[in-house]
This record gives C-alpha cells, sequence and structure tokens, in this order.
C-alpha cells in the first residue's frame, strides 16, 4: 500500500545509545512488541506531546518524569493505555518501576510510551515477564529491530539516518517512527524517537526538538484526528568527539538543519503509509501575509474529503482544491489573484478554470504517484508546506472492518 | 441509500408564490432542472449565503439582487457557474435578464441560484430558449416538481410543510431543499427555498432567517466542505389573511418556531441523504460552558472520519469519540468529568469505560440506523446538537467516480 521506495536504510550505531527488543505477546503475534532504550549517564533528552487535551496515561506520566534525568525509554505497541482511567496511570507507574529494578535505576529516570488499543488495560504481567529479555538484548546495532517492535498498522518499518561534521568531528543522528498519522484503527498513534550521539543541553535541546517538530511532524496530516499518545523523543548521548553544541552557534544551526531533515523525512514516511494510501500529496501554500495562513489553508486542503477522494481516482478536480482554499478562514482572500498548479501544469488563474489548461495535461500529473498542489495566494511572501495522502476504499475498509 | 423514512409530504398551494418548472437539458437527463419562482407584489424575501470567500456567480449576484424587491427566483441545476470568472458574472445576469424580459419585470428583481458542476460555462444558450416554458408553467400547487427540479445527487426530492394559526388565521409554511450537505462530487451544493403567506416586513424576514439558519442547516455536517453556493431564502408573500407580524410579538415567536421546525426538519432530510450515509448520528454535547464550546465539541466529532467509519461499521469504538472530544481544542476540560452515552448506554465514565458498559449493549445500539451519541461535559449548562452521517465505501465511490 505504501507509497514510493520505502526501503530500510543502514542505520549506524550511535555511541552511547542501547536498544533492545523482545515479544511480550501484547499483539498475540510473533513479532517484537517491547522496546528499551537505554543510554549513557551524561546523556540529554527531550520530548514533546500530544496536544489532545485527553492524554493517554502514559503521556501524563511520560511528562511527569521528562522532569527528572531521563536514562530509560520503555515503549509497547498493542495497547495504548489511553482512556484507562486511575488504573491506567498505576499500570504504567508499575511498568516503570519494574524496569527500574532490573536496570539498577530510577522509577522516575524512565520513560514510558504506549500505542495500540484504547480503553484496554495495559497487560502489565506480560510486559514483566518480557522486560527481563528486553534488557538482556540492548545493543548500540539494534535500530532495525527497534523500528520494527513498535510498528502497529504501519506496512513497513520507517527510519532515517544522517552524518553530519562538526569542527572536524562526526556526529550520527538516528530516527525511527510509526504511523500513520492519526488514523489508526482504535489505535494511537505517531512515535518517533530520535537519537544522536552529539552533546548538548537539555534546555537547548528541548528548544530544538519544539522548532522541529513544528516543521516536520505538525506539517502533516492523514486525516485530522489527532491522537491521545502522539510522542516524539530525542536523546543526545554526549559520547561524541565533537564539542558541546551551544546556543546560536554555527554548529547549532548544522545540528538543527540535520535533525529537521530526519524528522522531515521520518514524517514523510508516516504519510507514504497513511492508511489506504495510494498518493503522496504535497501541498505548497506560497504569497500568503504569514505563515499561519499559509498552513491554515494548506491544512484545509489536506482534510477536505473532497480533495483526497478526487486524487484516489486521479482526477484533475480544481473546484474542490479551490473551494477548499475559499473555505479556510483567511480574510480578504482575492479570488482573482490565486493561482493553483499541479505540479508545474496551471489550473487556477484570473477567478476560473486557467485558460490555457487542458484535461490531458492535468490528467497526467494526476496519473502520478507523487503530486505538488502549489497554491500561490498572491498576497504575500510567506510560504509553507504540508504533506498528506489520498482517501481511498482502503482507508475506510481498514477503520470500518478492524474489529469485526 | 437515504436513511429513514423520507416521502415527499402534502404540500398545499401557498397564496400568492407560484412555481414553474422545465427541462433545459442542462443536465443531459429529462428530469428538470430549471424552476421559476413568481412571488405577489407585495411579498418580501430574505436570503442567507455560503461564507466561502470564493461564491459563485449567481450568489454574487443574488446578494446584490437581494436589496431591491426580488420577486423572481431562477435557480438550475447541473451547472454551478462556480469557478467561472467574469464570464460568470455576465452569464448570470444574462439569465436575469432574459426571465425579466418574459415576465415584464427588472432584472434587478429575479435572484439567481445555481447548482452543480463547477467550473464550466453556464449554458445561458440552453435556459434561454427553455425560460418561457418554465414561466409558461407557473403554478401555485406545484412543490413537489420544483423540488425534483433542483436535485443534482439527491435521492429523494424533500420537502417540509407546516400550518399555523395566528390571530385565527391560518399560515402556511412550504420549504423545498436539495442536498447532500457539502458533498456533491464537483457540485455545490446545499439549496433551500421556504414560502410563506405570512405578511413581515423584510429587516424582520431577514432576522428570523439568520437565526433560524444558524440553528438548522449550520447544525450538519456531512463531510466538513463548505461549498461555494449554498444558498438559502425565505419568501412571505403576505397574501393570509392573518395580521402583519411584528417584531417582539407573540404572533412572531409562533411564526419564527414553526419556521425552524420546517429548517430542521429539511436538515435533517438533507442529512438522510448524506452521499453513501447508512447511518444518522444526532450528536447532542451538553453541560458545556456556551453554545460556542458545545458546538465546537460536536463538529469534531462530526467531522471525525475515524468516528464516522466506525459508524459505518456499527463499532461501538467509544475511544475515537472520546480523542476528538479532547482535540476539539476547548481549554481546561476534565476528562474525569466526561460522560458519553450512546443512547441511553453509557459508554464513559470516571476517564474509561464506564465499569457497567457491555459490549452487548453497544453493540445493540450501534445496530440502529439511528442514534444519538449524547456527550456530558460537566462543566456548565449548555447544550447544542449537530447532525451527520456515517462514512462509508459509498462516500469514498460517489465522489472517486464522479468523473470517470
Amino acid at each position: 500500500m505504501a507509497v514510493g521506495q520505502t526501503d530500510f536504510p543502514v542505520m549506524p550505531p550511535i555511541n552511547g545509545v542501547q536498544l533492545g527488543t523482545t515479544n511480550a505477546g501484547i499483539k498475540q503475534t510473533e513479532r517484537d512488541d517491547l522496546l528499551v532504550f537505554q543510554f549513557s549517564e551524561i546523556a540529554t533528552c527531550a520530548a514533546v506531546f500530544t496536544k489532545n487535551a485527553f492524554c493517554a496515561a502514559p503521556v501524563n506520566l511520560a511528562k511527569e518524569h521528562l522532569l527528572h534525568a531521563p536514562r530509560w525509554l520503555l515503549i509497547n505497541s498493542g495497547n495504548a493505555n489511553a482512556g484507562t482511567g486511575e488504573q491506567g496511570m498505576n499500570d504504567a507507574r508499575q511498568t516503570c518501576q519494574n524496569l527500574a529494578q532490573i536496570v539498577g535505576g530510577q522509577t522516575q529516570c524512565v520513560l514510558p510510551f504506549s500505542t495500540g488499543v484504547i480503553g484496554q488495560a495495559l497487560p502489565v504481567e506480560k510486559m514483566t515477564i518480557a522486560l527481563p529479555n528486553a534488557v538482556a538484548n540492548l545493543a548500540e546495532n539494534n535500530w532495525e529491530n527497534a523500528a520494527r517492535a513498535i510498528m502497529t498498522t504501519d506496512t513497513f518499518p520507517k527510519g532515517v539516518s544522517k552524518i553530519i561534521t562538526l569542527n572536524g568531528e562526526n556526529v550520527t543522528i538516528n530516527g525511527i517512527a510509526k504511523g500513520a498519522g492519526m488514523i489508526c484503527p482504535n489505535m494511537a498513534t505517531l512515535l518517533s524517537f530520535i537519537a544522536t550521539d552529539a552533546k548538548i543541553s537539555q534546555p537547548l535541546l528541548q528548544h530544538c526538538l519544539k522548532a522541529t517538530t513544528e516543521l516536520s511532524f505538525n506539517r502533516i496530516t492523514v486525516d485530522g484526528d489527532t491522537s491521545t499518545n502522539d510522542a516524539c523523543v530525542l536523546i543526545a548521548s554526549g559520547c561524541s568527539l565533537a564539542p558541546e553544541i551551544i546556543a546560536d552557534s554555527e554548529n547549532y544551526n548544522i545540528f538543527a538543519d540535520a535533525i529537521l531533515t530526519v524528522m522531515k523525512s521520518l514524517a514523510e514516511l508516516i504519510v507514504r503509509d497513511g492508511e489506504g494510501a495510494t498518493k503522496l500529496m504535497r501541498i505548497v501554500v506560497s504569497e500568503a501575509q504569514n505563515d499561519e495562513e499559509a498552513v491554515q489553508v494548506a491544512k484545509t486542503i489536506a482534510h477536505s474529503p473532497l480533495v483526497k477522494t478526487a486524487f484516489f481516482a486521479s482526477d484533475p478536480n480544481w473546484g474542490r482544491i479551490l473551494a477548499a482554499v475559499g473555505r479556510a478562514g483567511v480574510e480578504a482572500m482575492e479570488l482573482e489573484k490565486i493561482r493553483i498548479y499541479l505540479d508545474n501544469v496551471c489550473i487556477v488563474r484570473d477567478g476560473g478554470r486557467a485558460n490555457d489548461y487542458t484535461e490531458e495535461a492535468g490528467q497526467n500529473v494526476m496519473n502520478q504517484a507523487e503530486i505538488t498542489i502549489d497554491v500561490r495566494l498572491g498576497r504575500g511572501n510567506c510560504s509553507q508546506t504540508v504533506l498528506t495522502c489520498d482517501f481511498s476504499y482502503d482507508y475506510v475498509k481498514i477503520n470500518a472492518e478492524y474489529r469485526t
């Protein structure tokens, strides 16, 4: 189902970051469903979480534990531990405590993450039995297994790796993620873990993560349903030979650019694996008065069921795109100034269909698996991009038939 | 496809309001696609229009002509005259002028309305040839033909009629509408025409229409795609023997209640005929701090593809409803106070699944064609209701295959 090339890349080890997986039987398949991260004592750790008012228990606990110095992440797939009330909090705390005992650490240094079915009690006993095995498997060269262990309805494991040079020393960045957007049936949802051997303070790392999340994971949508469990974690082990990265430095810019590249690539992989996706759409809104209105227009197009079903049908239905721009809620937009292109083919100009547009040219673009919807508002200089996928029979099938 | 009983009712004539239909060949079927309303010289006329920034040409012209004293409505289905630039305005004006010539009236006393495919030139010549026939057919007893002439992808004609008594004299209200929501493929979209023989000033009629639209048509959604052509018109012929309705009177309250009842019934018929709909969902959000947040929560649930596909599957998936409430953007909501019922079955209480909930009870409700989602926020006394339908394979089919 996935759109385009999605092979898992070579991911070198990150000095100071170990990963261990095992099968705890949460999903009742033979796939691993439990993942432990362990990182160096000098590591720093940043995290951002879902804005859904009803966070899952592990999200609430991870927010609390982030204030201490995290050294372990405990991640399970197959159960979201969301909508589980007070018991959910107790269960999440219990699993952190169990891991802390095995590794000889403190409970509040463990951040818990869960993804899977909402509203069922976390199978704490299964996890307790399996945890020693995951810890025994801890190794630096374990990224692909880790990417597979966090999958739910994902059809392929998602990883991205990048090496940069700071003052002549290599810094490696590895990231894994699971999706697919906010669209998993009964599930929740986007998790991403990125690790680097860079040395950087926690506040600066958190600043970096917040800024790069906004331009990567917060610029994709599959169906607009923000989940209760979304989380993205960035770990810096501090074990590289490169000097510490400090604020407002050239090295910080290089580092933040590389983190953004990794996160954008992971975000794109999630859209490529959107449930039922047959097409990847890059929605570029430019000539906006500010970034906010560019994002607003792009997301309105990205969320429109009419636009998404038209793309599934490879139908160059510019009227639906134009109607979505019009209802985006931007004040005083002028229809006459709008131009809309599908890739390089202009379809809307002067308030209606472009004079030189031909159905054949539009159809040629639409037949592709990856398409840019390029909307120029003619009212400013700001530009933003949002990625999304189309809306197919399989989306309905996957989400309607999940429990039956 | 429609949900529930949708028979066309008996619609008595409205004194002072005549309707004439004909087949202009716009849709290339044998169905009538042209409708003319003619009303008495003493009639008043109110209208509300789409908030989409890119209004269709007829919407812009109708807004302009509404400032004069309208005596005719000219409605075509099969072509929306939207996204048609300057030519679209000229075409709309030309058709008004043609009708004015035939009936011996002024061009600015004709309000034009179009619904159908976006982005194609209005077939003015076909309409010009057909207009005399529509005028020749003008009659007071023609409501069902009128309801049929404005249909596009609707599967049944939609009409509602109600008689009230003011000071011992009957006042009749008839309304027709076409849908289905904002979801018609390549089409646009909701049109409703309501007529009464009441006598009431234009400003008061406009006030009444605005208030009742907010609580009827603005409380339904099929897919959240607001169209470029939505319009609702309320005509008062003034031919009833009842006294003139004046502001802040008991008669006004009776009249406005009746108008609201008619409009709510028409709005519900549109949802019942939502594209691909198999279920009608009434989303009642109560115990909100104000009406705005109640509507906000209800619409977030109503727009959620995850909730809509779950209902299509008759799956009592309370986690998806809870997640939608959580992402609705209401500040400081408390999960522990929320209760969610499917009809009378409590599914969420105390931050998670209700203790006494059983899958069997939930499943029994979900197997019905009409279901109330009853969300109690536990933070105030305001309540609002939004109607929507489920999201089925046929929604994707209808919207993906329309042009192929």
